[in-house]
């Protein structure tokens, strides 16, 4: 029987085009637990036995909670983000000459997957996984010869792919130290080490293709949220936790995954897939659809969340929160509305790292980090990110992102003071009330 | 037995006073049908066989699908929009000398006055309308002596008018051509020469009174289609369509009529008389009162639409729409507000041609033409007029009217921003949880 | 047996720190009847037989209607206001050597509480009633020795009391003479003849302690109201008046109090203590939770109404109010917003005189006098005065105090009128409806 591999997990990254958020992309939280900890999870469900982590100093001490009774962990600190060869390199000495899958700590596949994949390690070549794609992809591409993967060819341009299919980061090797023996003699100036050395491995070695068909996300921008929030609600079964009260005229479609000690409040409608974590109250007349709210939330009266990812303890009051991250601590006033789709409906676009970038997505709410106040009546235009103990005065449209530790205070007051000429005449209000 | 009079319907004029609007006011569409389809059914059902339409090259073209299996009708274009008299030549050699009632295109009347008007047609001598009034109206009057109106006097003042009734566009001449010989003859510079030949023929002929106390709405400015709307409204029977679906706690009260493939939300009210057109979607917690609704709307969560006039294609969510007209394809954002009562509750005036005009209302919403899409909390003051294919931006108060194809964009930014010097105590927060 | 005391009520205040309200501070209405009104009610009850009030001009004229069958009213008017001794003095010939107990119009205890002062007036020497308090209050403390109430200390400063009991205006004097003759030998620049002058009686005669265990509301600033609001409301019975309508799905929790010819609409929940007064309309989807709500009002569709007083008249629509005092004839257009919490979530101030000083309050909406229109969207801040017959523009956020008799207008416009490049694409649009 051949040895098991070790999943090297890249976990490493600074994660700057992941801003505003204040947790690091990898261990950012869906349904109370680190997205890492959830890929642990399958791995450990699939039967990996061993795995090795390169990480930042900081998400090392994080991660020390993880606990697993079948997997053994082991972690290395990668002192600098240095790319994906460096972070290999790290962990090298460790694993030796031993089978090993390389992945991503912060993508998102189809938990079965995993499965899939512990049997294709069996084999003694490499192998690197291709997910076909309808549409052009901003990333590498595999081209394939027969049956074998000889090249990634990195965003060739549309109408120059190699083939359909892109290069998911799953890459098998029976022995790691064949693959990052090539590393020292790879020239290059840019961040591609990693790349450059897989190429040339393919010119040596047979590696094959395997087939992936599921979802994939993968968590890069802060909007990525929405992407492994669907992804991840979609798996999610029907729960009905202890203390759980609904009030009458609750209804709830689909599959909702209530958690201990929620109360739902009258002429609310909850379709799923939808979490609701523990300690959370749904006020009177809401509608939440295809959400994750977190523990000890308040949405308030006649709140509207659709499609959105809202974390631990936020408190809303009659907002409409759509295609929105809120990643937690964080209020809205009365009557604030995160708007979610552009006048003209065009793609909304995001200014990452002073760079104008698109999201790819017709449909996209604010992206807010933690500890954020949120005055009544303020409109945030789609796409805007705001940071981390920011306030945000009333009646404001906020049509940029907004820094970290900022407030944002109106022009006052934009409004004249004249003297009143208007006669009441109270008598005369009847007729008003006559047409009720 | 006499011949039936052929019907002339006046469909010609410009309508500059109906601007914004897109389409005619004589092929406004309510209930799916243009106004004057309306009235031609109306004329079929009591008996009319023969009808003569004249009007401009465009409304011609758009009236080439009217099909009435008893009706003939004949089109004439008139070439310019040259008054009433000039529309009424235009047709006067398809009719000849025979009988005719002459009425406008956009005028609505009960049903069942048509039927009168067949029956008093029988008669060897001409006829016209006169309408009770309670209160001065800015139009023609009728001179009355003893059985015969001896004369038309246009706008006399208050105080001045020659008698109780006013005249309608209901005009029967057995034979047109002693009618039309006058026109020739008259001299005038105004846009009268109709009226003039009138009061000219009551010399010379006998013409009598033909009575209506019923309902009467012309359309002639935008927020007529409001009085329309609701005259048709309350003439409307109860309807259920094929697949409505009425989801739990939907309440629905008088005379609602509803069209196939509609679906009402949880916790809506609908409080008639009012139609919803087939293929719309009625959102959760919904009030919807005495409004006309087109086809395939969607109101969204919490939208109060009350005593208004929604055409096609239109979008809404958490929106209050009073008293106002919205021709189709029209969104607007959630939080966004049609005001309709001045602060001072005096009635609303409006500019039409740029004169300052009463809307004789005391409630009237905005009058929306068609493509034109509105952002979230947005304030759209009494009366408003917004032309179409127009975008506005989010948080705006909009008291003026907009051209059509504006983009109508804030000043940005209304805020300044500040280092945050807030100290945020999640601990602390535990306080204002409790007082919930 | 004794003498029944006589109660002297002092309510010649002016009251310049309940401004801007219109009714005097004591003649302030609760439940539809004045605060004093509600005072001499429960004396009444108690065994009290005679009364004097000691009050404005214009009040004796409102208090003209006051009837109680078996307490007999005196009023005597103080021509201006110079303090408690003054006000004492006015009433002195009138009660002259009886005994007494001195209260103001506009303290609130509970009612119980009378009973026990009528059994306390039974003993020939002086009491006064001191009330236990756990933090700091900024007014007078009882100085005790043994059993003898020996001094008054006005505002001694936290950490210098001189017991844990303050002192609330209950002072009984077997003979309100030999009190009253100490008044002309104090030497004073302040307005504290009173209380110097009970210090003296003090040193002279036995003066006793009651304690007071219960709740205490004075009304001295306007946000009083909503401490007097909810003791009231706690004091309160159900009731379930005449021709009351409660629609399909309306929650009634706790007890609510509601008068004649109330109609509640669906899908509304009440939560008491509620207030609901004659004919009032609480509309569709509304929340109302621990709140007064006059005579003929109506709520409108969708309003939050949330620990506060609304008086008679009042008009809302999509509205969130929490923590405010409306007086009464006010009107609100749909979406606007009384915020009632800072967004440091710092107590909340308030400028009184031309000084700032805190409420105390942690929630505090807006202080509201009668016959003010406000727009829709508009965003008040917490804490804001408004002055009567003053109207407030659509769409403003108002953050600072706005006299009587104002009307605010926005400088307009705050956008710019470009040409709309957009072009509007129908049939793209059937992509959004299915997300839905």
């Amino acid at each position: 029987m051949k040895k098991l591999p070790i999943v090297l997990i890249l976990a490493g990254g600074v994660g700057k085009r992941f801003s505003p958020m204040m947790q690091s992309k990898d261990l950012f939280s869906f349904f109370g637990t680190p997205l890492l900890e959830w890929n642990l999870h399958h791995l450990e469900l699939a039967g990996f036995t061993q795995v090795v982590i390169v990480c930042t100093k900081e998400d090392k001490e994080r991660m020390s909670h993880f606990v697993f009774s079948k997997l053994q962990i082991s972690m290395v600190v990668q002192g600098a983000p240095k790319g994906m060869a460096d972070a290999v390199s790290c962990a090298a000495s460790m694993i030796g000459n031993n089978p090993v899958i390389i992945m991503n700590a912060e993508d998102v596949v189809e938990p079965h997957f995993y499965s899939q994949l512990l049997i294709e390690a069996g084999i003694d070549h490499a192998w690197v996984v291709g997910k076909q794609v309808n549409s052009y992809f901003d990333g590498g591409y595999l081209k394939i010869e027969g049956d074998r993967v000889i090249e990634i060819v990195e965003k060739p341009g549309i109408g120059h792919e190699p083939s359909d299919r892109i290069n998911l980061v799953f890459h098998y090797f029976p022995d790691l130290s064949v693959f990052t023996s090539l590393f020292p003699s790879v020239k290059t100036q840019h961040d591609d080490v990693y790349e450059i050395a897989l190429s040339i491995y393919m010119k040596n070695h047979d590696v094959s293709l395997v087939s992936y068909q599921g979802e994939w996300s993968p968590l890069k921008y802060p909007w990525h949220v929405l992407d492994v929030n669907a992804m991840l609600l979609s798996q999610l079964s029907r729960k009905n936790g202890k203390n759980v009260t609904l009030k009458t005229n609750v209804v709830i479609e689909g599959n909702v995954h209530i958690e201990d000690n929620v109360t739902i409040y009258e002429n609310t409608k909850i379709i799923g897939p939808c979490f609701i974590g523990e300690g959370t109250i749904i006020g009177n007349n809401n509608i939440i659809r295809g959400s994750h709210i977190g523990r000890r939330c308040v949405t308030g009266f006649n709140t509207d969340i659709t499609r959105s990812y809202i974390g631990d303890d936020c408190w809303f009051h009659s907002n409409y929160i759509g295609d929105s991250v809120l990643e937690s601590d964080i209020s809205m006033g009365s009557g604030t509305v995160l708007a979610n789709l552009r006048l003209d409906e065009e793609d909304i676009a995001s200014v990452v790292q002073k760079e104008k970038i698109s999201t790819q997505r017709n449909k996209c709410g604010a992206l807010i980090a933690s500890h954020v106040r949120i005055g009544v009546n303020v409109s945030i235009m789609p796409g805007v990110k705001i940071g981390s103990h920011t306030s945000i005065g009333a009646g404001l449209t906020i049509g940029e992102d907004i820094e970290s530790e900022s407030f944002c205070v109106g022009k006052n007051p934009l409004y004249t003071v004249k003297k009143n000429i208007r006669k009441v005449d109270v008598s005369g209000r009847e007729k008003f009330r006559m047409k009720i």
